[in-house]
């Protein structure tokens, strides 16, 4: 029987990239074991996803309400621990607030709800159940981030005094100028995405990164967003004046029609002492900026990176994070030669590559114990 | 009951980074599950180990010959259908002949054996057996060379005229100058690394690179090795010119001694047509070089990328692989605060957060429709 | 008897930076002869200052009134057709004034003026004298963004949509966070930097440079500016939403107090078709995004660049065009040995440097010719 | 009468590149005035060109040895100090030689002569005139490389245990492919070109590079090149192992078929304590490496700098020196309007552009101190 704390996921299912997205993220570091779940509305999709990805079909259930109720019958040492939200936006409001007033733990993707009354709820159902609950501003978990946050706090860059976040995408383009694309896109209908594309869907990562890195409050706004047609009701771009705690001031700025932009987060923080740059991109390099001095480039898994930046580093230096990715496609290959699926030999090195790596070794040596000299690799 | 494929781990215990690795990497596409294996060679570190991470205990083995004795006395249904082998060198060969010899699928890490002797013999095994072995030379597994590869197999760069690699490190520095240190490093032992220290290490990555992109063969090597000092029994940098088939010329460079390179492995291959560049520590950038054309730089996950490429990308183009890590993160602090330990407020976002990003979407919403006013942000 | 055009400056002695910047550039394209001037208000300094760059004095005039007056008894065949004024700012409109009154052609560094009002009487003086007259707005002169401008104009990017630059700095820092300093700083004294202290110096070439590459007017400005403390009267640090020709929007973003910024200047225009990216600390790069393609990076020289562009590039592809100043610097050398002033012997290469060179040729080949052995080098 | 040293430029003329380099380069620090010279063997040419670039007629001399003679005949007050050559590889050593036999000093380009025998020779005669010579290994005169070396004797990276230099371009790609141009190309020909093409154009510039800023000597090669194609005389590429003093291991890789670099000229040094890295493309960046220290980027004109850095460097942090093309740019433009030639209203900045900035100026100001709304700019 494992010990690891029991996940129920709410959606994810088909091709979803925000399931994939949970499913890693909760195997990183041993802790969870996904036990059940609601993947898809549809109950034969449903069932068939888990079957896809090989979990126990014992814990899917039909619907949300099922779930809730069949997991309370369960002793409290086999029910969920705790279920993470991955439903479209207008449900994380409600199944979020009903988790928690069966005492579930809560992950739940962002936004957290459809608008700040709700959410107001949601705090009181959280504060009155004592459980844990977090929203996934995915961006603040990477480990330069919190070692940004971390110097900022022990002050290695003076009081801040200039706050500059960017977050530019272009995905829109091909939809904002096609003007039956835009009435039809669900993002751009108010009655699906709420009051706000553009601000709601990435302006609330800059927000919540300025917050969480410098650790002062956004006290007011000035806001001039972009609708780019009289037709379109929902914002695509907009830039935003802040005034924060201790009187600093900065600015947002995003985007959907930034065109050929990817994901383009940036986040630039001056103080009195020295400046800080990140960009979401490059994830593992954090600039440090000090006037006189040669620019410095911090990287994970070093002794001198923050405790909070170590503890979220699983690799040394110069692994960037990808390598997991890189080594789990390898593991991806292997599986469907296992399952004898057809795979392409370019999925993982076989026994001839490995012959080939000890033979060069030896060669090699041999070469330059020779003088320097050419020798045959054998086939 | 999982329909996963059933992976036994040799190794990779207590806080060994290749164990997390491995287990990461096999979680990354819902298709394996560690069942049980020999994470140490000490019975209450390998099963204290066991109960760290989670898994059932009941399938952990005291050692390696108890592992395959009982793991045959399961039905095939049951068995491990796949070994991971992470243990020291020395042990790759024995431990991934005999488990060939029983019918077990096979991924083992890299230097497969100590030498090219024990090599071929791995190999008569492993045609004998019929079974799917894997070496893991990590790198090939990234979207990126999976792209370059394909890129140079359709014509893309022409015919390839010009190959250099370079994989750079200084880990070594610290040690070699300390005489004693020098002397009692494993590493540097013969008795414990083999006959080379940088080229079986690094070298090999570099070589089974070359030979992955373009699909050529090396056929012949001429080396200079560096041991620096005439104490010192095992190579720490070393250059080596290549000759491969069709006559092509290239170079491998590398290097232990090149002091604060953490993991530098470049890639540079050039034919008639066109060159192809990729760094490791940036892995999702290939850049593309033609003559008299803007340099071009792809990325992962677009419609452009090649079909290999593509099925090993999981996000959208932005999102740098190291975005598991960011949520995994995320879901590491939430399972502190499950399991009541102590963790940082900074570990994952919280209610306080979601309520925060409503308030501010519907503040800017306001500011712009009020005519770019200033709006407080409630707390 | 030369046929360049004869210069005259004023100001520019002394140790100035802006005074080398405007030598070298008129010496470029072998266009300009300097014939004299005004290089210092105090004559001893400035006769020394001719005296130390080489100038005959025969033209150095004690004061602008002088020159103006002298200049005129010349004939026209031998009178300066175009003065430089690199004065301090609150002469720029006298000296410009009166320059263009008595026919001469003028380079006016920027500000141009110290009022709009100012600026308007001297648009009507130039447009009544018929000369030309220039403001350096350098950063329009780079290769990378005429081609921008020539790309945006010939549609490439297609209907601009979104504007973003940026001009941060943070050299005032030192100076903002001390009470006395600040007071006594003519950059913050309005007597003696009008109105503005961050708009006025770079937030100006900003506004030049969208209006530049755009081709778009800016319409409206809505601003918020820093000024830090509140006994200091100059803005050094400004956000500045902007609204354009066709109703785009923009943001020019500027700070003096962006700790350890150097003189980071860029620009981001993106439009329906793809986005373009510039940064003045990396001026020979040209970023293109196009959704769903390879980001592509244009850089001078090439045929596939603008002419005008290429008119402004004297170097081919890969010559950054530090180039000139790499050369420069051994010319330098040599002219120190020439004078028999002391020098470094790592200021230029000399016969031994040459000597050697021809050794190394000779030997590679050799040691290629007899199958790839080692040669030694003659000293 | 100027003061500045008189210098004498043989070639250079019609379009050549290398003679606007130095041109430029000997008026960047007001050291140099051209007084003649000869630059075309064609008379009509040769006066034409200087007739276009504005110099002085009477000291155009219609060949070399008429140079010699009639500047021989003029006091030493008038004679040329220095002259330059910039002629054909094979005139070099004739011209070097018979200048340093009168006493002139002498800049030359490179390759110093076609031989070492030449070159031997070359120096008794420099040593005997007492002249100064300097050979133009151009890319030694770069701020960030003056810095390394002077980084390198004072010991910041400890002693050196590893070099590493690559100069990579692609230009001879569309001709060694084609049988016809191959044969046809002098570069490829060994009577016009010598006996190396990359090795004699490129390798040398590395091998000088590397002499240059570790201040040790190459006393060993071991060359692998590649002429790709068997009718081929000259090396196109090549890779050449090094022994340097105090027993160093080094390698330079030269290529001319490394397809769509420009000229990637890169040079790796790693020291006990340090390494540093320098790419030709990027010149104001010099990489620093310590072990478990963040990379620190260092650029010119900062107090951290070296003496010699500091001396090569005229423009403050931040502006890149293509700025004085930037200028120069503009100053060309300005020649365009005086001189009533056409020209692109792109090419210089009008009072236009002065007056709309003087109204940006003081309507963000106003915007600003009217609660930042919106303000418009005049026409």
């Amino acid at each position: 029987m494992s010990s690891k704390i029991r996940l129920g996921i709410l959606g994810g299912g088909g091709d979803s990239l925000i399931g994939v997205l949970h499913r890693v993220a909760s195997a990183m570091y041993d802790q969870y074991q996904i036990v059940g779940g609601v993947f898809n509305p549809n109950w034969e999709e449903n069932i068939g996803f888990v079957e896809k990805i090989g979990l126990p079909t014992n814990r899917v259930y039909k619907d949300f309400d099922t779930l809730v109720k069949e997991e309370l019958k369960l002793p409290e040492t086999e029910r969920m621990q705790v279920v993470s939200i991955l439903t479209p936006n207008f449900l994380h409001f409600p199944m979020a607030n009903k988790l928690l007033e069966n005492g579930f733990n809560v992950i739940c993707e962002k936004p957290m709800t459809t608008s700040y009354e709700e959410a107001k709820i949601l705090e009181t159902t959280c504060e009155k159940s004592g459980a844990i609950f977090a929203v996934t501003y995915t961006y603040t978990g990477y480990p330069m981030i919190r070692q940004m946050r971390e110097m900022i706090a022990n002050g290695e860059i003076g009081k801040v005094q200039k706050i500059d976040a960017q977050y530019y995408q272009g995905w829109i383009n091909p939809v904002i100028h096609d003007k039956e694309k835009r009435a039809n896109t669900w993002r751009l209908d108010p009655e699906k995405g709420g009051i706000s594309c553009c601000i709601g869907d990435i302006g609330t990562h800059a927000f919540d990164m300025i917050e969480y890195v410098t650790q002062l409050k956004v006290s007011k706004v000035l806001a001039d967003l972009n609708y780019v047609y009289e037709d379109n009701q929902m914002d695509v771009d907009g830039t935003v004046l802040l005034r924060c705690s201790n009187n600093v001031k900065g600015v947002i700025r995003t985007s959907q029609i930034a065109t050929g932009e990817e994901n383009s987060f940036t986040v630039q923080i001056y103080g009195e002492k020295a400046g800080l740059k990140w960009e979401q991109e490059n994830p593992n390099y954090l600039y440090l900026l000090e006037d006189g001095q040669p620019l410095r480039v911090l990287k994970p898994g070093h002794a001198y990176n923050s405790e909070l930046s170590l503890d979220g580093t699983k690799m040394p230096p110069g692994h960037p994070e990808g390598i997991f990715d890189s080594m789990g496609n390898i593991y991806k290959g292997v599986a469907k030669a296992i399952k004898k699926e057809p795979y392409d030999e370019g999925e993982f090195p076989t026994m001839i590559d490995g012959v080939r790596g000890m033979s060069f070794i030896e060669r090699v040596v041999e070469s330059h114990k020779n003088g320097n000299v050419w020798i045959d690799i054998e086939d």
